[in-house]
């Protein structure tokens, strides 16, 4: 078995979460320095290899000594499986689980962003993908421009810098839109659980930077992809392209293609050519698209 | 964590059976080759390191097709532990969980041996360790002196290594012992779940081919061992030699010390040299005394 079961983590200025929880995920966290001190979880649904190592997670948090309450995410159902996580086996958890039912349409709001739950089609009770989308930030500051006006560095330029229009010594009046440029979009990234390619995922994956799409199978199983209510890497691609995003990598690929996942990428690359299949411990930066995106 | 978590195959002339099955065991077992086609998992006690990967495993196992009921046994506290096992998650199991709750001094009988459950010395509900004991053997047929005797190969020979007295057709009367050796002892295997050192596993392992006994610290933490109902590698070292097993493996290494278990190994060695670390993938034979054996 060369791949791991699902789980991905997302690590955010300096906020950490995860998206599902499969066996064996704290084994990988610790393999890959994935920080125990998360922020939470986000489950997609509850079939057993996305939601397993939540058991044995908690308790190893709980032995490290966290006492905040973790919070915990997923569709209905949630609150009834993971109190049943949290009271497997003989041990007590040291910290509370702060357990909230998502339906798709709901969001989660953050300081500077917010996590959209939307619907998949996958088999058995809802599923939900999450997508991730960062409030717009303030435009640059032109600190060459300020100098010249004679604005010294200071408390000042984070007040212009903020909006604020303000009055000099002299009584000139300066309008932050002088030294302001426009605001810069957040960026946007996309996970779904198992599902098929779906009018959902495209919706939510509008101009993602980022999107992460389940590819159990590849093209000679697209029969098998339908009964089971998963993708074909080929699919997952053409969901990316008609979502316009950035960058496809594809996860949840079966264990026959575990050694060689090269035709599930050579597949996925002939419809949208930014596409990577993940591997266990892969990494992926999303740039603001000022600062290195194309 | 190079270490995964607690479980041990044991495979006997085609049964297999696990000794605890810890998160990620099933993917430990598709790395290491152990069929899924168990004939039953026993449990030493129900800390979460010990159970979560059942959970995983018997789904995988019904995804698989298997329809027989898989035999499971443990500590009281099994039925109600496993069946939440059970039911954790959404998908359904396709065969039927056959679950004893053991004691201290019950016995699982089979066709050639018996799995014997001996108390623990943990932290929390009674834990049990167990002692595979073969019965003893027939001794050797001496087909030399057979055919010296006018005894031709055939179904006579298996009569007469079976026990029975047969008379030849001139009228002579062939004692088996005659031609068959003494009885030879069976082969006696001791693994420990969790436990402090005690005397329960010492009478359990009384000349045993092999003890498989917990070491979770080396003698610098010895206190911690004790305050946490563990063993350190020479404490288990010092059950082995009181025994006077053949050969010792130390498992349950604590994760401090798993990228280099030699201090253990050799804080071990000094009281009884015939001791291994177990690693991951770890296997050891078990030969029978007269065949290669010391």
């Amino acid at each position: 078995m060369e791949r791991n079961v699902s789980s991905i983590a997302l690590q955010r200025e300096g906020e950490s979460f995860l998206f599902d929880c499969g066996e064996g995920t704290q084994r990988q966290m610790m393999r890959y320095g994935i920080t125990f001190n998360l922020d939470g979880i986000f489950f997609t649904h509850f079939h057993t290899d996305h939601i397993l190592g939540v058991v044995g997670l908690i308790r190893t948090m709980s032995l490290q000594g966290r006492t905040d309450a973790l919070r915990l995410w997923g569709p209905p159902g949630a609150e009834r499986t993971l109190r049943r996580a949290e009271s497997f086996g003989s041990e007590r958890i040291a910290f509370a689980l702060d357990i909230t039912e998502l339906k798709a349409g709901d969001a989660v709001r953050m300081k500077e962003y917010e996590i959209q739950a939307f619907p998949l089609e996958h088999r058995g009770p809802p599923s939900i993908g999450f997508a991730l989308v960062e409030s717009e930030r303030r435009g640059r500051f032109n600190p060459e421009l300020a100098v010249q006006l004679g604005i010294p560095e200071g408390p000042l330029w984070g007040r212009i810098h903020r909006g604020e229009t303000i009055t000099l010594g002299d009584g000139r009046v300066i309008e932050p839109s002088t030294l302001v440029g426009e605001t810069r979009p957040g960026r946007r990234v996309v996970l779904t659980g198992d599902t098929r390619p779906c009018a959902a995922t495209i919706l939510a994956a509008q101009g993602a930077d980022l999107l992460v799409h389940e590819a159990t199978f590849g093209d000679e199983e697209a029969d098998r992809a339908a009964e089971t209510g998963h993708s074909t890497a080929r699919e997952a691609a053409q969901v990316a392209k008609m979502a316009g995003v950035r960058e496809l990598v594809l996860t949840h690929v079966s264990a026959r293609y575990a050694r060689d996942a090269g035709d599930l990428e050579k597949e996925a690359r002939e419809v949208f050519p930014a596409t990577k299949v993940a591997r266990d411990g892969y990494e992926v930066d999303v740039p603001f698209r000022d600062e290195g995106g194309p």
